[in-house]
């Protein structure tokens, strides 16, 4: 790094701060995200996410995969229909069939992108699709120009780039070049690289193909190693001006590079790496509390950036004055991403105008009748709970994003527990209308509790997961219960969040039991894709 | 890379496969990773953690802190005193009083190491020391010199090392070499760093530094901007020969490396990075299982190498026959990193010989005693849960663990919950050989669980984390509590599994009451070392 030379008279004129190259920020949370075993969002909660997405300054919203379901073909284009500035992409295989259903899916957006891909690494040609060199070469054509005929930005993946023969790629990446594609993605589908080696393939690629000039070339890199944010930087560094990223790194096996972290880097290290990105960095705890929230994917405290522990030095070091300059342990300052340093306190003496303030602090739009239920939920809180912290509100406002649609509702419940045993629970339930009450016991209350829902709604599903998490501090705090339930080999979760852990837990079970019961027929999109 | 010619009659000869080099792994998790606000462990804990340390081959273990509390110089003395191959660290600011409380703390170790550290750039110099350059190297000077005296093995850090100047850094180095150093460490305190600017730090002041040939360099980097593994390998490619990590990437704020991570990127690209470690893989997944329970700090299902989507592909991608080869999306083997592929069930008919069968492949030794307490607690869980699993095992092992020294015991417990409320909790604790019964009201049944243990042993403590989790799947798991309670500035934790839900959360609350009660006045680390 070198300095401008200030003491030149001519110094002003002849080094200039260099303009900072604009990186295009790609978020998959809603589709390689949500395509991770456990982590399925529901319609609601995909529109929530893709809403905030865009509002935070994301260029490019990958909503899902068309042809894995008529759900994820319905959530992507709902999400194309609402979208005003960001582009929309939708995944495809190299399957015309896939590319007419993205492209369907993406058309109501004012920005439609088609995201094709393929194999080409040997080991896949070999294994996966049984196919030679020449004839994927002739894959990509037909199927990159079928995209373009479409809509005017295709991005092709060559999937498992980094264990691909140079040579090769090139072809494929000038052959997907020349039928159309405006953004080449290479992607680590293994999680593989290390930053030099990704880096270099860009240089390389980017040198060798002829017509790579026409085409934004892009990182996508997943954390197997460890080395996900550092690759995708690294990627840029070699010439790639597009990151495939996820909030709180969701996504296949270990994740994709955590958008918070390419960011934050990209930001702090400015010095260093001279580029831009369009993200409004004060909204990324909101975004990762909410992907959180509806994937069930609870976020680490030491999770860079975004974890409860992140900037936790702030009260930890308080003793000897270290202090006395931030500077001295902070390269980024809390409020930038979002961490509130003071918690505006709600009670039960707030009215509807300070409630609405607050949403609005928060970052949180709701429409009049959600607002209006919300305030509810807000108010019935606050007459069990002393103080109603920002996060009680962020999580009873996420709560109500799930009950649409519900079918079976929890009335009353009542659990006689203790050491004794055994535990004993009394249920009623809305079913369709109807309220049923039934008994059953357990071993403990969350066992008889769920026995008793089980005694009025016979089902197969299979407890994946059972989590409960204080939402607040201090023992009048809202608990907030997981619930992951298999059917079948279909995974969905539910959230409920109350003051009683066994209210919540009925509550999100009964919401993973309408889940799976309002389920459309929906493919196991892992098996579809894993770029 | 090139492969070797074995065309070549003298291949085997002339391209012998050469001798990868040994990095020395130095594991801070009882020190860094302990210092994180809310991750502090009992002495019974860090030895546990310390023995599995030293039997996965970990070669350092920095121990703690000793002159940060009684409590800190007792469990660094044990861990020495326990000790066989690994070196045992403890860690000394740049005072002679902190240097000659470590020594005396590492002096019963076979293999006895002081790491002492001072700040080396401007703005700590500036705002957090108060000294100039010069004296800080007189302070570097006389401090090396002292902990020499003491012990053969002394290591010494630059804090704040990337934010040096590197002309004052390589004074600083060469004259902590000098007064005797044996490892010289170059952390990126704050998380700053990028690998490429990390590297080049090492390279130039292994170049600069005339005697820097009699040290070996060490890495110790933050994961503040999610490039902490990155940075580590960087440091290596720079010349470091000794890598300091965490188990689960626990530490300061976003915490450090992550052990797992560095040592399986080491191992699976071993064809880019020439290095070998001295760990035993398959252990892994135990150390952080270990690890997480100590601390209370969860891993997030998407964490690289452990989380537990880590491998999770294999379960997702299974309809179209990806998997006719596992290299298709594995570069791990789960086995590798001590993924149990089968899961031996173990049930009410299983005798003694089976259980300790058991524990020997979970890797867990006990003595007579505790292996027949564990027994006993086994049996109790059989006969109240259809099978037990080795999640379910380690669990109450772990358990068993915390028992130790506890004054207070929970004797019974009924509950009365539900949505009428307010609910209610009648619990009888033995306080000291005494059998008390009270009965307390609250909202939702942990509340009243715990007002009534609060009104039988009254305190100002506050609840700072409350979570629950399945230990294993089905709805008759036991379920794993974790509480935090804070008590003026100094934060426990207490663990505690049962079947049912709230008795756990009981005995989870008393264990964080016993350690409370039990503290011997440790002061708060975290504003003492943040190296």
């Amino acid at each position: 790094m070198t300095a401008p030379d200030t003491n030149s008279p001519t110094a002003a004129v002849a080094s200039p701060v260099p303009a900072k190259e604009r990186i295009v920020i790609f978020d998959t949370t809603l589709r390689d995200g949500e395509q991770s075993p456990g982590a399925s969002m529901t319609f609601e909660e995909k529109l929530v996410v893709a809403d905030l997405l865009e509002s935070m300054g994301v260029d490019v919203i990958e909503a899902g995969f068309p042809m894995a379901s008529q759900g994820d073909f319905d959530s992507v284009q709902e999400i194309a229909r609402r979208s005003k500035t960001a582009i929309i992409a939708g995944l495809a295989r190299a399957i015309p069939a896939d590319i007419a259903r993205a492209g369907d899916a993406v058309k109501p957006a004012a920005r439609p992108r088609i995201h094709t891909f393929v194999s080409t690494s040997p080991i896949h040609l070999a294994h996966q699709m049984k196919k030679t060199e020449e004839q994927v070469l002739e894959i990509i054509s037909a199927t990159v120009a079928q995209a373009r005929n479409l809509v005017d930005d295709v991005e092709w993946s060559a999937m498992d780039a980094t264990r691909t023969p140079l040579d090769y790629l090139c072809r494929c990446v000038e052959m997907a070049i020349r039928a159309g594609a405006t953004t080449i993605n290479l992607p680590d589908t293994v999680g593989y690289a290390v930053p030099e080696e990704y880096a270099a393939m860009f240089r390389e690629v980017r040198a060798r193909v002829p017509n790579a000039d026409k085409a934004i070339f892009s990182t996508h890199c997943h954390d197997d190693l460890g080395l996900a944010v550092a690759n995708s930087l690294a990627g840029v560094a070699g010439g790639a001006r597009q990151i495939e990223c996820t909030i709180n790194g969701l996504g296949e096996r270990a994740g994709n590079a955590a958008l918070e972290e390419v960011v934050m880097a990209i930001r702090t290290r400015g010095d260093v790496m001279p580029y831009m990105t369009g993200i409004d960095t004060r909204q990324l705890v909101r975004a990762s509390k909410l992907v959180s929230n509806a994937s069930a994917f609870p976020v680490q405290y030491n999770k860079a950036i975004v974890g409860q522990n992140a900037f936790a030095h702030e009260s930890g070091i308080h003793q000897d004055g270290m202090l006395k300059n931030a500077e001295t342990y902070e390269i980024m300052r809390p409020e930038d991403v979002g961490v509130k340093s003071t918690s505006l306190v709600m009670g039960k003496h707030s009215g509807r105008h300070a409630f609405k303030e607050k949403l609005k602090d928060l970052g949180i739009e709701l429409g009049d009748n959600a607002l209006e239920d919300a305030f509810k939920r807000f108010k019935d809180l606050a007459d069990k709970k002393k103080h109603v912290f920002d996060e009680d509100i962020e999580a009873l406002v996420s709560d109500g994003l799930e009950t649409a649609g519900e079918t079976i509702k929890v009335i009353a419940l009542t659990v006689i527990a203790g050491t004794a045993g055994p535990q004993s629970a009394t249920i009623t339930l809305d079913v369709a209308g109807t309220h049923i009450t039934k008994m059953a016991s357990g071993d403990g209350p969350v066992d008889a509790t769920f026995n008793a829902i089980k005694a009025i709604q016979p089902h197969e599903a299979v407890l994946r997961l059972y989590q409960v998490s204080a939402v607040t501090e201090g023992t009048d705090a809202q608990a907030e219960v997981f619930i992951r339930l298999e059917d079948a080999g279909k995974q969905v979760t539910g959230r409920a969040a109350d003051t009683d852990t066994l209210v919540a837990s009925a509550k999100a079970y009964i919401s993973a039991l309408n889940k799976l019961k309002s389920a459309r027929g929906r493919v196991n999109a892992q098996a579809m894709a894993a770029v």
